[in-house]
């Protein structure tokens, strides 16, 4: 149960720095910086606990790796979708719907973009978090709140740049990206996250 | 002694900080990111004598967790309105009043958004610095700090953004928040503390 | 194996991001910042398996110090401008060409920037990442990437700010450094990671 | 020697640095960023041959608490002046002079500003980088460059923002600062040095 509502209490805090960094009038520029160090104190303050996924890309991927036992998992995909709802909903309550309407991104290029995005970041996670190889270091948030402040710097632009797929949720219900596009983050999202966990067995082969 | 005139120090920093990147002509957008930044150098400085709270708030919620002595606190928080205050007037001399008169935030909003960045605060500050599963970790400034930064982004213009009573008193101090409104941060700060603290309880059943 | 496919991996995000944050709409005046970030999530993410390079002039100078095998370093080489390749063309595919042409910048202050800044990646490299009185240290990645940050910051407008052979080869692909260039930046990276190393020798001489 | 020659290049690059984004066009609202890392990194590769001080306070300040060999302390010096004069001539052929002709502070504030960024830095430096309680951690460099980044956007428009004998140097012959203020600065630099080291010994009062 606690780590559930540490997974929710971190996702409600990802995604409601993304409502209020986005949502003119926000943190312009800077949003990414913003969102990206939303997610690395999280990830800081409650690692220890659920292990900090916040994220259901990561906990498939990090149960890939053998990290997350299976019957955490759908609990987890739960309290991180409650999370960002709950988020999303705080959000609009404080600044209203988004006059700005959901772009139509590019089907394919968007697809790509998460895919890549979501790579990176189920890529740092597993190797800074999971890895024995540099287990008990001071730096795992740091890296994986960063990967997402670069991927939305590099390709927010192509994708709205959720990279996580109780993200998408969130930023569909507070307007910033279009219902029927919600296929494109998952599919994009967990695509990434087994490509991501084999990747890592590959480099990590000793790596049990 | 040595431990109040450290809370004096970090507190005088993040207030003169605030004071002079926020009044015209200050640091613009880029204002959340030194005034995180204040905090973070202060905490890495002074934790070791005080434990680097600089934050009625965050004082309560470390004595609530069993980590702060009683007959301490009251001493700590004379001394961060004291450093408060003390930089507040530095910051009036060097720049003269605002000309921009404080805001009316809309009382409700303000009451859950300095509510909702202060409990991120406390629950942060708990977790990465005085867990006993977080010990001797690198990184407690960085979180701590970068918690400031990212709620200043998401919630500094619902509620001028203070999440820590002698961060109030200081705004207050020089015209950036008007008297009346003070109450609004006691309340939304300390509330957020005894639930942060209840939390880190919750989460952390075997750390006493 | 899989050390190539690291640096193929941390090279070609290095790029995506120097192309997606360079090539208008990108991330103006943030850019270092997101690039600095790229290198620093992927050395954090792949060092423990590769050491984390995504530089040909870094592999020579770490060659040189006596931390990379011979017969690595040409497969290095290949791997790290193969994945600067991959990630110019899906730039190029996502963005379009530049509507700014390559400039012409004055050619021995570019050569004499590329030879400043690539020291100070390559004198950082060695020191944080290589030397024995700095192992195990949490800080290697964060003080590698945010000396790209703090180069491109201070010399990008001299020299378009590569400090990077596999960079140079990825802007020149993309259009944001003119081919006829190409050899300024060889000249000037690897002269620097050769003085690097020797920089590095001299000032830990019973590090062998 | 392979001490100075540390001090001489970390020097170097920090005001270096500070030419290329103070003088236009350079990094904008950005520049105490830059300048921040660049202290960060050079303190991180440096620190464990020269203890990366690279400003005469921080030397005198170390040198008071009783961390730096009293024959050390000119060479430093020197290695520290020379570095930053080497630095403003290249920024300078990078450059050109500055159009924008150095301002005329107000006096008091300005020696104020000096005292109080430099005693923050000179306070940081002691208690991460040299107190028996903090030893061993990864922070130090990023305690101690966001210090000079967070006094340069609080205090930079007071004082122009040196905290550092040796920068005021280099800004003086970058034509950044007049001539007639550079007393304004060793004054103000120098004093605080002496009262962080007198603060260091009140605090911490069992390490010797």
């Amino acid at each position: 149960m606690k780590k559930y509502l540490v997974e929710f209490i971190g996702t409600f805090f990802l995604v409601l720095t993304i409502g209020m960094t986005v949502i003119d009038p926000g943190a312009g520029n800077l949003a990414p910086l913003a969102i990206g160090a939303a997610l690395m104190i999280m990830v800081y303050a409650g690692g220890h606990v659920s292990g900090g996924h916040y994220n259901p890309a990561v906990t498939i991927a990090v149960w890939l790796r053998g990290r997350c036992g299976t019957s955490d998992v759908p609990f987890y995909l739960i309290a991180q979708v409650l999370g960002a709802s709950a988020a999303a909903l705080l959000a609009l309550q404080f600044k209203g719907c988004p006059t700005l309407t959901a772009g139509h991104p590019n089907v394919g290029h968007a697809l790509i973009a998460e895919f890549v995005g979501t790579f990176a970041l189920c890529y740092v996670v597993l190797n800074v978090a999971t890895a024995k190889a540099t287990a008990g270091n001071s730096n795992y948030g740091l890296a994986i709140g960063f990967t997402v402040t670069t991927m939305a710097f590099a390709l927010g632009g192509i994708s709205g740049g959720a990279f996580n797929p109780a993200v998408a949720v969130g930023i569909t219900v507070m307007g910033l990206a279009a219902k029927a596009n919600l296929w494109l983050y998952l599919v994009g999202n967990f695509a990434a996250a087994i490509v991501a966990a084999l990747t890592f067995k590959f480099i990590n082969p000793e790596d049990k």
